[in-house]
């Protein structure tokens, strides 16, 4: 009964599989090789247009490359409190771009309020070098917190970005969960709807180390380039990362082990939903569940082999905790089984 | 007959089946699963000492977070002028490091000269605000050109090193392939000689994508986690590099490899030095040979499906070229085949 | 009637005439110079201890600095949301810092709430590669709003930044205007209350361009001196900036030219007090003084010649502001005249 | 007989008596006040057109930023071995622009060799991630050992610049002195033959710290205004370097400082060459004198109150020097007395 994180699984034997299967042989270095187009092909596809993608070793070297292709002077990200990029990436994105700022924005359910953003980036209007500029905007997609963005809340969000002339990144760590959930397409849930540059987690969802940035502003793919390689980030090997997309997008394996993710989680959702022990904190949208519960009855639960992270981190819960009680956050992945869950749900049955 | 590369091979199969074992069942992320621990303790084992081990994605991090793990202001580290730190990072040390220097050093087939460092460093003594301070030496173990530091010449850069209170890192992207050339132990080839951080490489010598920074100053070691994160180094699903390093170590696969890669080499050599069309530019030591030939001459090579690169880009090189010749460099590996090389060998066997 | 900025005067007549005075003759540059030495020794004096102290070029430079001097991987450094480093120094903290992070903490009046101050700081307890890591706490002394932390408050949140093993840096720009204000001591206000590092600000209160780092952590000097040098804030004739502090110190003009320029705000916020179409935002502890009024009472005073800034740029005022109203800022300074202030109420007085 | 640096002068009267004749009155701060417009005016008259103006700190400052103004990732500058950029700046250029890399390119007479700077950058063709990219070229004018590049050399660099499309860099700390012994024009010494951004300097000619960028390429003045205020180079009371430019430049006093100091190193020049126990280095053409004498001669000249400094830090220098003698530095300025100079005469003359 694993909920503790969803890169806490190993990979997917199709994933292990493709691997093995390119091994052997020579192909070019850094990115170049016959694999490595193959799966840019691949990711054009997908998005259906010419994108520029950049493999790289970890979400936070997505994030913080993304907005360092934006860097400027004085900038500033504004992004919600919650999101990665500020709360768990060690100041890697200020660090990427030499001194650039995060401003973290308010929202509830772990999305940005398309109002305090607007308000927060207006504060920095008209240009001025004592207060610095705003650079860019960041989302998270699936947010945090197990929710996600409607495409109408993503044009909002993205329509703001552009009346204040900066561009929009979305972090996609999630990227296949909220895809799956809204049912809808990588294009229309990206550029279609104004996001300039997106961090594609392919590890969460049953890849061993599959990140990519896909830059849909070609004209700073040449920088992006330089970059990358200045970061430590351009493997040589590259196609171990294309072997890994190949079998990733391969008969949709990624739509696949993401809904099973998701629907792990909606049934984990309805279990605590019908426990006496344990209430949601709010509906999951994705693959991630928070609920709250005594501490004595988590304990109970961890005892009994559940594996889940008490959430205390979170910086605004507008729902009631109780003074013996604390906020925990499951989450599924691939490798979760109903099994897993079903178990986990007698536990609390009471 | 691909001699591009020691990172145009892909992964040894006991490699990408080790990655395979390891595909299934929930591990702590971030480098504090199981399997972490006990490729932690294999190094532990392999260097006859506790070290702090730090997997990273590339060379170049480990290489750049090495000295970013002893960066000061106005640091300048000593390298040698082929060395792949000043040659072939795209100034990422420098950028890790908020800006330090790299200082090329000269010196003989790919080696730092001793006096020569020690003229260089002292330079820079007594310490002023205005010149800035030395910071690190770096030397490469076995060097950009296939060559290789004894014992006692590491021993003797290192005692330079230390009367100058400076710290000693080794680029040890090729570590294996110069261990088993000196048939010393990994012990004696760095923290005995006085090492204090190396960059040891798995990727070049049969792993997809194994580095590891290997530090001997245990004070360091909490402070390199922090800077290890903050550089986006720290994967999340480690394990998938400590499976690699298990298969890696087991059953000293590594040192097999490295030794095959090396007399792979020895033998393309011996059938250079045999050849009527080519020469040795020097006798190589590791996996790499360095050959002069008439362009021509590398042109038909090429056309009849030999892969290797024209070293233009060498510093110096006190050998003849004459006007219609080129230095060349041949990369051996795991992967390479005896059959390979002797079909070259009677390429240019005329 | 110019309200705008204490830092629109210009030089105080004895500074003037203390800088001619030094003209002529030679001396030892970057701040080894027999000027530069005495002005190092008032500073002991003043602060009744040895102090580091270093002449930069800005205030912005000064508190820069200051955090780089405790910069670490991953820091937080914690400030208030009005702050100068946060509000207005278009990110040279991490720029200079290569990416450490400001922290904004609320508190009414310009002031960090200590309790706000202890949850921010405790969020990132026990410390974590991903969240980063707190660095130090900063504070403004007089505040950005013209306010002034008691002695008591001082030492309530440096307690907190010591239980959290943190420095405390104090922002003071308007040291003097403080001192004055508390009648107390610079020790008393600084190290004997557990100021680790002071921005010593002479510009604002009758200086060209005198700022000074007052290092009471010596141990940090040697450091210090090095960070200062790579940041460009070394000034080869030194001794201009000392000639001015002499003639600062001197006669305890500072301490003049700081009680009148407090004085005439007080002036100022009793003749608002008084007028009908003008409020007082909170009482003025310093020079700074902040009133509601009508945007049109405004322009009506700025067409009648008193210069004063719209301060809409304020985070939170918690006072009324009707819908015709505005706050905004007026300023005092050495060259401030009892006349200008009178006039300015007269033109108020309705 | 003070020849240590001209920067051991102090202001000229003429300059103390405009920082008085400026010290009252309010003004506008940060750049904006009448004074700094009219000083910004001055600029664009000498320079025969309009340039950009940004007064700084401090000569590290200005070249800092102005390679900061042609930053990219990977980048590097190409500079002279002994110039002050590599040398004397504590890797300030390397630290504001992040890590961008300072090449060292050698020449005869302190001034780069054309053909080693083309082949230098040309190294770097085609541009690869891997090898980092050239950015700019900067060379000084006058030189760190007192030659001066010709309009030719200049225009001869500058074309190898734009060949490789590079924007040229010229550190003017010296630039009156190269002015007036080439007889020439600011323009023509500048963008009349390709230099795109120039360090001004004012301090050593005469000022107390007036030191200016001028870019002539006005796209980038913009950014430029947010670089200089996150390096916290923005002075407040700006119009305190603007009073000295205006002196500076009025009357033509800088030309008539700048011929002084020349005119006391020729002087010195000649009674050095006449001299039996010293003999030039090399023909000076500025204000700066570089003698080899025996050690025990120098040691006897400094008990004799002459202040000069042993220049043992120049890398190469191909004339000959004994094993008892040592290359000294002599450096006049505006402060330098012909009185001073026969003095030191006297002394040398046997």
């Amino acid at each position: 009964m694993n909920f503790a994180s969803d890169n806490w699984a190993g990979a997917h034997p199709s994933i292990a599989a493709g691997l093995s299967a390119h091994a052997g042989g020579f192909s070019t270095a850094y990115g170049d090789g016959a694999l490595d187009e193959a799966a840019y092909q691949r990711f054009n596809e997908i998005f259906e247009r010419e994108v520029a993608v950049f493999f790289v070793a970890t979400g936070t070297a997505a994030n913080s490359l993304s907005l360092t292709a934006y860097n400027r002077s004085g900038g500033i990200s504004f992004c919600h409190r919650e999101s990665h990029v500020i709360e768990d990436e060690c100041g890697a994105p200020e660090y990427f771009t030499g001194g650039s700022r995060l401003y973290a924005v308010d929202g509830a359910l772990g999305k940005i309020d398309p109002n305090r953003l607007d308000r927060a980036v207006g504060r920095f209007a008209p240009e001025s070098v004592h207060s610095g500029r705003p650079m860019a905007v960041s989302i998270t997609q699936s947010t945090e917190v197990g929710t996600i963005y409607t495409l109408n809340e993503i044009a909002r969000i993205s329509a703001i970005a552009k009346h204040h002339k900066l561009p929009l990144h979305m972090d996609g760590a999630r990227f296949a969960n909220a895809l799956v959930a809204l049912e809808t397409t990588p294009a229309e849930m990206t550029w279609k709807g104004g996001v300039d540059i997106l961090s594609f987690g392919g590890t969460k969802n049953g890849c061993w180390c599959a990140e990519a940035i896909v830059l849909f502003d070609l004209d700073r793919a040449r920088e992006l380039a330089f970059l990358r390689k200045r970061a430590a980030q351009l493997f040589s090997k590259s196609r171990f990362v294309a072997a890994q997309f190949e079998a990733y997008f391969k008969d949709e394996l990624w739509l696949d082990t993401a809904r099973h993710a998701n629907a792990m989680a909606a049934r984990l959702a309805a279990l605590i939903e019908d426990s006496p022990s344990a209430r949601l904190a709010w509906q999951p949208q994705a693959n991630e569940v928070f609920a709250v519960m005594k501490k004595a009855e988590a304990e109970r639960l961890h005892l009994a082999g559940a594996a889940f992270y008490d959430w205390h981190k979170l910086h605004d819960f507008d729902g009631h905790i109780g003074e013996d009680e604390a906020l925990y956050r499951f989450v599924t992945s691939f490798a979760t089984t109903t099994e897993e869950v079903d178990r986990f749900g007698q536990l609390i049955a009471g």
